[in-house]
């Protein structure tokens, strides 16, 4: 019988199991608000009990499940399956997951990031697939990153490597959440976007979206943008010329095939990858820069799912 | 019989080689003008020959080397042993130096770039022993660098990667050699720092070096600074501030555990470290900036011998 693995995405807010096969189709889905408040406890019951369905829904038992993997904002630690701690979650201090869900499901379990399960979603069967030297940026409330190197995810030494939204580009810039000044994510994450929107409306300039004040997001900043509102357009350039910047840097450092751009801001389309690939390709004379392919993300909300069961089968194929 | 290795660091100045034992350990050495300008089939007809003249002072032969790299400016082609051009060097189109060199000294032969066989000097025998993920950054006359995850050095798509000289740490910044502008190499090469000494002077400021006019060279800042030179000491202070932000953008996206910087300003000692270090240790709240050691090479000139030779070693061991 074919193979099928496991993925999970557990999210602050939703909590999402999936069945796919060797081919990388969802043959079974479960969804549910994560309640993170109830603490670890509480979430994992729902995990246990989201596997379950999606493997009676898909006909099979657990033992027809080759291996299954969490998705989640870390701090984790992919070689011993802890989780240090989670981002918006209360109560994850050191709770080794991959041990209690490979107890508890029946199925062999792994950990790993959201980040680089969505980025190893996208190699495997998205943007990057054929590709052997991928990087992956990830677009939303801040800026996250997947980097795969001769076919296989880089972790680094505590399993955080990836983290691209923190890399400087404009020395002594803007604030970032993480304490830093410059860094790419603090002008070019969906939240920068709108930030740096109301700094120009701020600054006098008029939008056809300065009726709506504060509340204007990233999404209705690209769609103004596309309607031709001249803001709109400013700050989408710029993002794009940030995003540019990055992109570079990482065709100087690491020469890869392909760099997928992924989150909701890709919906920009064309407008913002024109400008991203404008920036890049024109940075400098090094070859790098032009060979690296800059692609949007294929697999819309399904990298994560897709992305955890591929990790699943990966990490039984080829252990840490 | 223990196993034996060549190793050829190829200038465009100097052309050296030794032979290397399975210990690191020079046993001998062959050191002569490269004379570049003469072609390279004059340059190999010099390699061939210094490489029978180091296995002849070892007291070896032929069959006792069990391979040979040749490490070169670029760009070339690890894969296929193909030199595309070398920099500073005529005449070296497409040369399939990897397959010449097998050819005429008997001796399998393999091909990598001179900051990479450096990088993996200091991994293997230098300042990275014992790490698993390390970052070199070597500062010249440019920055450049390597980069090794999980024990092996990466290459990327075309056998570029680990070009960390222009990662864009001030957009919009001093115009790079590259054609970019506010690279890291803009800021804290040897001889972007004998520029922003001469900026200073050109603004007012008096130092003890101001004599000198524009031969003051990075060596000189570095050590005026020592003595207290105030000109020389902010030009030494914020060379470490730029190398810092490097090194906090590599822990970012690497995780790595440790951070080796090479080259003849490291001379400068623990006043350049600990401007590097300061920056990086408090860049963001993010725990990578700070469990990366950040260390001076170790090798000193050797770097590019010793690690050409443990290359071909690897290659040998584990193909590309």
């Amino acid at each position: 019988m074919e193979k099928h693995y496991v993925g999970v995405d557990l999210g602050g807010t939703n909590l999402r199991c999936a069945v796919v096969d060797g081919d990388h189709t969802v043959v079974s889905r479960h969804q549910c608000p994560t309640n993170a408040a109830e603490g670890s406890d509480a979430v994992i019951d729902r995990l246990v009990e989201g596997i379950r369905d999606v493997v009676k829904q898909a006909g099979l038992s657990a033992s027809d499940i080759a291996a299954a993997c969490v998705g989640m904002p870390g701090p984790i630690n992919q070689r011993t399956g802890v989780v240090y701690s989670a981002t918006n979650m209360p109560g994850w201090d050191n709770v080794p997951l991959a041990h209690i869900m490979t107890e508890r499901s029946g199925i062999v379990s792994f950990l790993e990031n959201d980040a680089n399960c969505a980025g190893w979603g996208e190699f495997t069967a998205g943007a990057g697939k054929g590709s052997q030297n991928m990087v992956m940026v990830t677009i939303g409330t801040g800026i996250g990153g997947a980097i795969i190197i001769d076919g296989r995810l880089i972790l680094g030494r505590d399993g955080t490597a990836g983290e691209l939204g923190h890399l400087c580009v404009v020395d002594g810039g803007r604030p970032c959440g993480c304490g830093a000044r410059g860094c790419v994510e603090a002008y070019a994450s969906a939240s920068s976007v709108a930030r740096r929107f109301q700094d120009l409306l701020r600054e006098g300039w008029t939008s056809s979206l300065s009726a709506k004040g504060a509340e204007v997001t990233s999404r209705d900043i690209f769609q103004a943008a596309t309607a031709g509102d001249p803001v709109a357009l400013r700050v989408v350039e710029s993002t794009g010329y940030y995003l540019g910047i990055l992109c570079a840097s990482l065709a100087e450092a690491l020469n890869p095939d392909r760099c997928v751009v992924s989150g909701g801001m890709i919906e920009a389309g064309e407008e913002l990858f024109a400008a991203i690939r404008k920036t890049c390709n024109n940075h400098n004379r090094h070859p790098a820069v032009r060979t690296m392919e800059i692609l949007p993300a294929a697999l819309g909300a399904n990298a994560g799912l897709v992305g955890a069961a591929n990790c699943a089968r990966e990490r039984l194929e080829r252990p840490l």
